[in-house]
């Protein structure tokens, strides 16, 4: 080895010891007679000292020489330092230098490689290297390697097999776009990069795995918004011979393992909440439930508390619907405004926003006052459950989209009050998703999580009558507002999943030539089963606080799916495509 | 959950309890009076018994008509056997059966599910779903994912951390051809599959990962021989601040501990070999050490016993080299015969075998009797090391291809004499291989290993004068006479990267334009590193003690690429392609 200890290592209790140490020069500082480098690898910082009159003087101009990020390596003894530095492990020492060599120089990099660091974005992707040299980057990758550690010790204990499924199979037109290949063997003919490893999960089942696990790539040629990955990573999981219960009880199992072996946090149960629910008192079917902040309805099923008092806006909306902010009644005209203009901000869409201050002296002060009276508005703060000094945000209009929009004015709120804490964690189930949803461009219904999903039986009655009442066995697992996880019991039997396909708008001929292979399985004794797949990049930006899945990836790509250090994707010779058989 | 026991769980100790069991009909003995059935899971069989007059008579009938890999559930209560089974855990009881449920039917599978099935390979691939449900195709997949979680158990006490590097990388023209993408947003542009993370793993010791690893699918467009994959899976493995003696000894104390771990199995010290001596001895770079029958040189370097008695073949041969088959005097005119007729197979290629008999009353009987008197096969037997007994096997010619033809000879006598046992393990590091091998199609230098590989310091002034005498700092693991893994220090800065890229014939705008970003990286501190990748399909299979990777794949594709049961590669919709912007 180069080296004996790492740069975390030493101690005081290591003083007087010849040791041999290897890294990057952090930074050095030079006072004229004596001359510090901080040594930097992996494992942490060490305090280099060289000292005129002590230290041999060529030694003395070759450290003088070393620049940030050359790779040295250095002989020497440990001493106690003069000032100690509490803030690192080995702060109470530093080694007084024998010999130094220089392993490699280094150009002077072109953003600085500190936890905060002055390069922009573009340059440190073309630099990913240097940027992964960074501790908070690196960082992230460790936990991210931790995470994979937990995932697996959890799932192995569990009696998961992890088994490796294919990379290159076979393309469906169903869901998004695959990315393909081209068989040279078999020019003409095309393998495609998996979207995920769907079908011979169910097939592992169909063999008797029982229970298998894959860490696993999978590939989608979409158009990239930010923070989407053409490749990314899934914890992709099936079970055999259980019930939906079963999934809820070993993944929340997980999860809870995650936060405890990880991040050293007891998380409470995991909350449930049905997919109706959830779009009903959330307008989301992944609600952040790190705060409340439940829809309240005062014009809807069941109730009308604005009707008729000539506020034509209420009058004609088909939902009024709102959220408590409690203990905001005293937002300025400012804030209020800014509310206003955010739910007015196109993507939001909404034409307005109606507020109800509930002041500490028991009087309301609302933007439609001219419209309700005191009396009115009472009633309203009685619905909302409101005490003296909470506010009020109220929206009205065609119930989904003014759900949509309340949904984002809540999440805009919860953040402006502090009550989406990143270092706060809260896990919820969403159960019974719908089972197909109308696609409104092609005119038919999707399946909305797959063509596998089983639908609940009591609602398999509706599948002729009233498709989009039919709900399934599908569940997805949110934390703190982000879908992390889903997943669904499978159809097991090929009458079901032919009936299926058939909703689903394939011909026979269709289902045969896509899925036929996994129809025929069905038929040589498939178990019950079913199972989840956990969104891995994404769950690791959540435990690592953070919004951008892109730190937690080792070489990502851009939003033009552009790996900018590499330069990839490019232009291949002309013989390649000769053997390939295609033009471009 | 559908059970409250697996099939391989209940002993003695349980009789008496009421249970529930799911699993698959294995088969049924019909006495009549009495039925049993053996179900089946993933963790053994039970045996399950319906009675005549003990058992409901419509659940007796219910019983006779299940068929084989009918999938059930069933209730019923756990007694002790009459007849037990001592071969295997369940033996001891079976279940008096109370209920019965039919989760599948299923239709008589095209081969029989039995450890010895009736089906060919090639209806075993095409179902290869059923295949799996076979005990031994199972516990090959089960031993895989031991194998895959003891490498991980041992780097990660070892301070490795496993990163995932990108699947869509760029295409580059060395080695092996690449399996390539489409890219739909750069139309005309490409991605490549990787044929290994090399480059990525490399960079991450420039950004102070210091251990990388990762368990990870690698991809490569060749024409497929029997037993190789388009995608295959490799354990790859970087180290910084290292020398070659720290990787061996790194890795050496992995395949220890996956013996250890996996098979029980303590292996000795792997044995160390130069790549010229492996040569010289073995004919071979990868020897199988299972057992010793080293060559014996009687013309070459420094030695000639066989020239000046008219026996032309030696006279006109560069080398005469043989080995001691020791203990085979005896063999009868029949297997010597199918020796040279082995030796003489157009793959292997020699113009004839010359034995020598070392009789056992201390006579000798050689085919080249004629021409060598019991004196000269005295000289022979004598520097054979030959004792009484014995046989020598001799070839001659051109040396590499003599020594090539007698490693064939070896390794097929080793195996008729059952020194080739499955169940025993050899393993061996091969040291120092040439840096470059002679191109003769393109009359050009190729980097054996490949063009990140460091030089031996002592040999780089023969780069010039000598290339292909300069040896490498590259090493290959070898088991039983397979490669299993290979690797290298490697060059870690620019001036000798260019250097080398020269010599392999690169123009300064290639090399930059291929390896640029990571030419550029070493110019920003790169430390010395290196490391090695094992190849996890094959090592799989050894300790399986198989010849066939395809064995350990759950879902492998067949010699033309195709994977049977899916059937891809396969065509691809019109609108794909004018998305891609390609013609066929």
């Amino acid at each position: 080895m180069l080296r004996s200890h790492t740069c975390g290592e030493l101690r005081i209790s290591d003083v007087g010891k010849t040791v041999k140490l290897a890294g990057w020069v952090q930074r050095s500082r030079d006072k004229g007679s004596v001359l510090w480098i901080d040594l930097r690898d992996r494992y942490g910082l060490t305090q280099l000292i060289f000292e005129e009159g002590k230290t041999e003087a060529s030694l003395f101009e070759q450290a003088r020489a070393t620049g940030r990020e050359f790779v040295i390596q250095i002989e020497g003894v440990v001493a106690e330092r003069l000032s100690k530095n509490d803030k690192i492990p080995t702060g109470e020492i530093e080694i007084k230098a024998t010999k130094l060599t220089v392993l490699n120089t280094a150009k002077l990099p072109p953003f600085t490689i500190e936890d905060e660091t002055d390069g922009g974005d573009d340059l440190r992707m073309k630099y990913r290297y240097l940027d992964l040299r960074r501790n908070p980057v690196r960082e992230k990758l460790q936990l991210r390697h931790k995470m994979a550690q937990q995932t697996r010790a959890y799932l192995d204990a569990q009696q998961f097999i992890e088994v490796e499924t294919p990379v290159l199979i076979k393309s469906t037109p169903e869901g998004a776009r695959d990315f393909v290949v081209p068989s040279r063997m078999h020019n003409g003919e095309f393998y495609a990069l998996p979207q995920s490893p769907q079908t011979f999960k169910q097939l592992l089942m169909v063999s008797g795995f029982d229970r298998y696990y894959q860490i696993v790539k999978c590939f989608r040629d979409e158009d990239l918004r930010a923070d989407r990955q053409p490749e990314f990573t899934q914890i992709d999981c099936e079970m055999a011979f259980i019930e939906q219960e079963d999934i809820l009880n070993t993944f929340e199992g997980l999860i809870r393992h995650l936060f405890k072996s990880v991040k050293g946090i007891d998380l409470p149960t995991v909350q449930r909440m049905q997919y109706a629910d959830a779009m009903k008192f959330y307008g989301n079917d992944k609600p952040d439930t790190r705060f409340d902040m439940r829809f309240v309805e005062l014009k809807g099923e069941g109730i009308d508390l604005t009707s008729g008092k000539n506020f034509v806006v209420f009058d004609n909306a088909e939902l009024v619907v709102g959220v408590n902010a409690s203990g905001c009644s005293d937002f300025t005209r400012k804030q209020l405004d800014e509310l206003t203009e955010f739910v007015k901000r196109p993507q939001i869409g909404a034409r307005g926003l109606v507020y109800v201050q509930c002041k500490t002296d028991g009087t309301f002060k609302s933007s439609a006052d001219k419209f309700f009276s005191s009396d009115d508005l009472k009633k309203w703060a009685e619905t909302f459950n409101a005490k003296p000094g909470d506010l009020l945000l109220i929206l009205a209009g065609e119930s989904n989209a003014t759900r949509k929009q309340l949904s984002e004015l809540r999440l805009h709120v919860g953040e402006q009050l502090g009550l989406r804490d990143k270092s706060k964690f809260s896990a919820l189930w969403v159960l019974d998703f719908p089972l197909l949803e109308w696609d409104e461009e092609n005119k038919r219904y999707h399946a909305m999580h797959h063509p596998f999903t089983s639908p609940k039986t009591e609602d398999i009655h509706l599948l002729e009558s009233d498709p989009g009442k039919v709900r399934a066995n599908a569940y997805d697992m949110v934390l703190n507002g982000t879908e992390i996880g889903g997943g669904s019991i499978r159809i097991h039997d090929k009458p079901t999943q032919q009936m299926m396909f058939t909703h689903l708008g394939f011909s026979e001929a269709e289902a045969k030539k896509q899925f036929g292979f996994l129809m025929e399985a069905f038929e040589f004794g498939a178990p019950p089963h079913g199972g989840i797949a956990f969104g891995f990049d994404r769950l690791c930006s959540l435990f690592g606080g953070s919004d951008s899945i892109r730190d937690f990836i080792a070489f990502p790509k851009n939003n033009a799916g552009r790996d900018v250090m590499i330069d990839t994707p490019s232009t291949i010779s002309e013989e390649q495509l000769k053997e390939l058989g295609i033009k471009i």
